[in-house]
């Protein structure tokens, strides 16, 4: 039992052992106790929405949005299948023949996030939105963001299977990915669904397929492969939240530098020599 | 030769080498390249002097600041024996007979800088500041900056042997550190001079001496020790931003668990089995 980190929000005391264990997938030890460093409510926020006819459009909007040194905290993206479904499941409203739309919140004090949304809004018109909403109220956001959440269920909700991807790229190379998604989706005949958090330029591709359909689900199979070695082409990580886990094994010793794994297995057999420590994640 | 990190935003394959590497003091290695991720400059600043005439005041100002949900991105501390050093090196109009100052930037967009310094000055009023200056223009800004840079050079300037801390408290502990420095400057009749980044809690106490002198080095040496345990005891660690090296090591050895070290010495020699990086520092 050690404890690591503290309440400071400096600390050069030898190693950084938190940063080691976080995102360590349970490979390393068991969390038994964590304190987390809570900031303050920021006093005002607003929710926009902007619409695209062409989902690659909406990931350039991302980036033009934030080198105009506008930080919003969430930018999420929707494409015109997740849109649909939504509508389907709960009509709100949404714009069902949009190619994409963009949810932007801002937060901070008011004069901040008024100035900001405005911004948001005069980049998105220029760089070709087809329409932009700023909420109301809360309760027009609210609804927004709800959609958002409802994004997975409606994803999951309409296949036998449904791989979920977790790639990462930097935030210039969103439209890319998103193409890539576009031209795989045409190339292996599968339905790819793009949706995620595009303003952290990570995306969480699907694809519906059905593991009973053998020649379906092996092209889909052939199609993710292709968009994680595309996103790592692009500069990008196989994994932005998730981790390696069991699926990802095999994408991670492929494209990691051996000298990378063998100081990282290093770690893992110093820590845990018996291999205790959720036994087969990761390695 | 590996490279770490990446240009993501987001990152979770495999473990966090790149936290391991940074802050371990060339013990585990030799940086070679380094890229880094620079934000926009922001479109506005603005600086804010404040006097106080008890230095435990303005450590209680600063986390009153922070509590109010007001995260200014600078928070100095310049003690009553700096402000007259940097008068004599260079007269700036500083309140010679001030027992502290503290100095706050703002940044961001000029609407929320405006309100953010509106509620500093309010706060630092409300909490006992004598005096509270809002700098007109980037000139007299600058000015104060220039101060604050100065003042390290005022104190080395000052005695044969300077020794310079570290020390790094939870924000809401700035006034018992301070006071804890004030006790112990009387107790071994030594003069401790408090300046440093009060804002994250990290604080650069200084004591004068001359190592020839052995009476007086002795004391210094005493009470170098005392605040550096009385950091800890107050939730704190023994260095915010410049490592354990040589001098700090006794204070690592004792402070910091067994099993701990144990666990960074094992990964000191994995990394380096050789000990050829840096040898000596830290371990």
């Amino acid at each position: 039992m050690i404890n690591v980190g503290g309440r400071t929000l400096k600390n050069v005391v030898g190693y950084d052992l938190t940063m080691l264990f976080v995102g360590s997938e349970g490979t390393l030890g068991v969390v038994t106790k964590a304190e987390l460093k809570l900031n303050p409510m920021p006093p005002a926020r607003k929710t926009i929405m902007a619409v695209y006819d062409d989902v690659a459009k909406a990931g350039e909007n991302v980036f033009r949005v934030l080198e105009n040194g506008v930080i919003p905290n969430k930018i999420e993206l929707l494409d015109n299948w997740v849109i649909n479904r939504i509508e389907e499941m709960m009509p709100m409203g949404l714009p069902k023949d949009a190619d994409a739309v963009l949810l932007f919140e801002t937060d901070g004090i008011p004069e901040a996030v008024e100035k900001e949304t405005e911004k948001i809004v005069e980049i998105a018109k220029k760089y070709g939105a087809t329409d932009v909403r700023v909420a109301k109220d809360q309760a027009e956001a609210d609804k927004y963001w709800l959609a958002r959440r409802a994004g997975f269920a409606a994803v999951f909700g309409k296949a036998p299977t449904v791989f979920a991807e977790d790639v990462t790229v930097p935030r210039g190379r969103i439209p890319d990915l998103i193409r890539k998604c576009k031209e795989l989706a045409k190339k292996y005949a599968v339905e790819i669904v793009v949706l995620g958090h595009a303003g952290d330029g990570n995306l969480h591709p699907a694809i519906l397929t059905d593991i009973k359909n053998k020649d379906h689900y092996d092209r889909a199979v052939k199609a993710m492969d292709e968009i994680i070695e595309g996103a790592v082409e692009l500069g990008g990580v196989i994994s932005g939240e998730h981790g390696i886990g069991l699926e990802k094994q095999k994408f991670f010793r492929k494209i990691e530098n051996p000298k990378v794994i063998d100081l990282m297995k290093g770690i893992k057999a110093l820590v845990d020599p018996n291999n205790i420590m959720n036994p087969g994640k990761i390695w």
